[in-house]
């Protein structure tokens, strides 16, 4: 695997972050020979050696539309003819950058999420204009390096992760709004109970496993009260300054704002032990 | 604890059944001594004995209005002056079968999740006549037997917990029926993304720790995206027939009608272990 980044510093940095990560990994069982993994790490100079003969690209530029397009019309150009080119974007269709080039077929959304090394599933979204075999290079690629794949058969705004994730942030800032519930509280609901099962099965198996017909009987008895739910919330309105206050004053009482980077790393080392613990149950 | 069922069947059940799941308790470490608190169920003949001198009473027959009334009018009858009765209802308000009992500030409804041992959230949510001194004593009851009670402030269809469930699958079904992933790539989603970290911080943490500058930074930057995500679903369809074919058929495919018993218990066993590593996690 070749690495490249514009920034002298950054290249300077990424086999000592490498070493760190895999070091917590073999840590927690996740892997045996940290050495053998480093050592397959190759830092390049430029984005010419990094490109050529790649099976695979993953562009991880900053989510702003023209630096992805200058980014990738320099990929494009470098690229040899079967190479497939990613981009890591949790919002940007891959359609907004990669119209104008020449080899546009070859070109995708491959939306990893933060950290991608302990969170699997990758978001793969393809142009209108990509080739199905360069859709299906991506999905292997993914797939070898041990994450999950899952495809966006078209280009929607926000693709899946993060349209589900936003229409639950949306109720549960409205309840916070509305006083029906505090913030902690809400986010209780999720930590010891929605996301128990969610955690290892999907919203579908979770009802489909929630009444003795599976999900067609689930949705004929509970469809009604939820399109009752759905209908309360027909007119979304953007999250208010006074709203966000709200929210910041009580995540602020439970975590000062210093206290958040160690808080991250309590994060990234639950998100560890979780993925250990998925592991051994699976086996 | 003392239990009660108008069945004489269930009653003769109680004591197997509360063993069985005790056995499953401490064969993942969950508790050490399952005798002694298997010795504390007692399981009683009639409605008077188990109400007389409690603490705290869980009422939890079908989830029918008119039955919920009678039962409870039966209830507030044998009710001693200081006892509380809470409700396990996913849906119905304890204002729909508690008005005119003479001791009415003294129910509330207190949803637990199935399995209620293995989940440990219970929303707490009293009528506008509750007495808060009532709710006090539910949520310390709950807090004293390991749940994590939260409370929902005012009547809401729904409550807290499926509501968020609700607008989250809403649109899982939507995303299926215009073919954008399969049901179980938007499974796939939830569970090997979305799910992980929800299983031990909820939504509003979730984002605290996405933005250097915590919930604020994160609000101001993808506030706008969120908001336009919501705005293309303002006009919520119910789940119609097509749609539920569409998933029937995907989940079966999956997982036959006669394989969903053993599913459900693979899901138990999974929801055992995870909180038995959860347990481990928060020492």
């Amino acid at each position: 695997m070749r690495v490249f980044d514009a920034s002298q510093a950054a290249r300077d940095r990424v086999l000592d972050d490498v070493a760190g990560r895999l070091a917590d990994l073999k840590g927690v069982g996740l892997i045996d020979d940290a050495d053998a993994i480093l050592s397959r790490v190759e830092v390049c100079d430029d984005m010419a050696a990094v490109i050529e003969g790649a099976k695979y690209v993953q562009e991880s530029v900053p989510e702003r539309v023209p630096l992805k397009q200058e980014v990738s019309r320099q990929i494009s150009e470098l690229l040899g003819p079967e190479t497939v080119v990613g981009s890591s974007t949790s919002g940007i269709p891959a359609s907004a950058f990669t119209e104008d080039l020449q080899n546009r077929d070859r070109f995708l959304v491959a939306h990893p999420v933060n950290p991608p090394y302990l969170v699997p599933v990758v978001e793969v979204a393809p142009a209108p204009w990509t080739d199905p075999a360069s859709v299906e290079t991506a999905m292997t690629v993914m797939r070898d390096v041990g994450q999950s794949p899952i495809l966006v058969r078209r280009e929607i705004e926000g693709f899946i992760l993060n349209r589900l994730q936003g229409v639950l942030l949306r109720e549960a800032w409205a309840l916070l709004e509305e006083g029906y519930a505090s913030a902690d509280d809400i986010d209780k609901t999720v930590r010891e109970g929605l996301g128990l099962r969610w955690s290892f099965i999907g919203p579908f198996e979770t009802i489909d496993l929630n009444a003795p017909g599976g999900v067609r009987e689930y949705a004929e008895v509970l469809g009604p009260l939820y399109h009752s739910i759905d209908a309360s919330r027909s007119d979304p309105e953007p999250w208010s300054e006074a709203l966000i206050a709200k929210a910041e004053a009580e995540m602020r009482a439970k975590i000062p704002a210093e206290g958040l980077e160690e808080r991250r790393n309590w994060r990234d080392r639950r998100l560890m032990a979780l993925a250990a613990h998925k592991k051994s149950q699976e086996r």
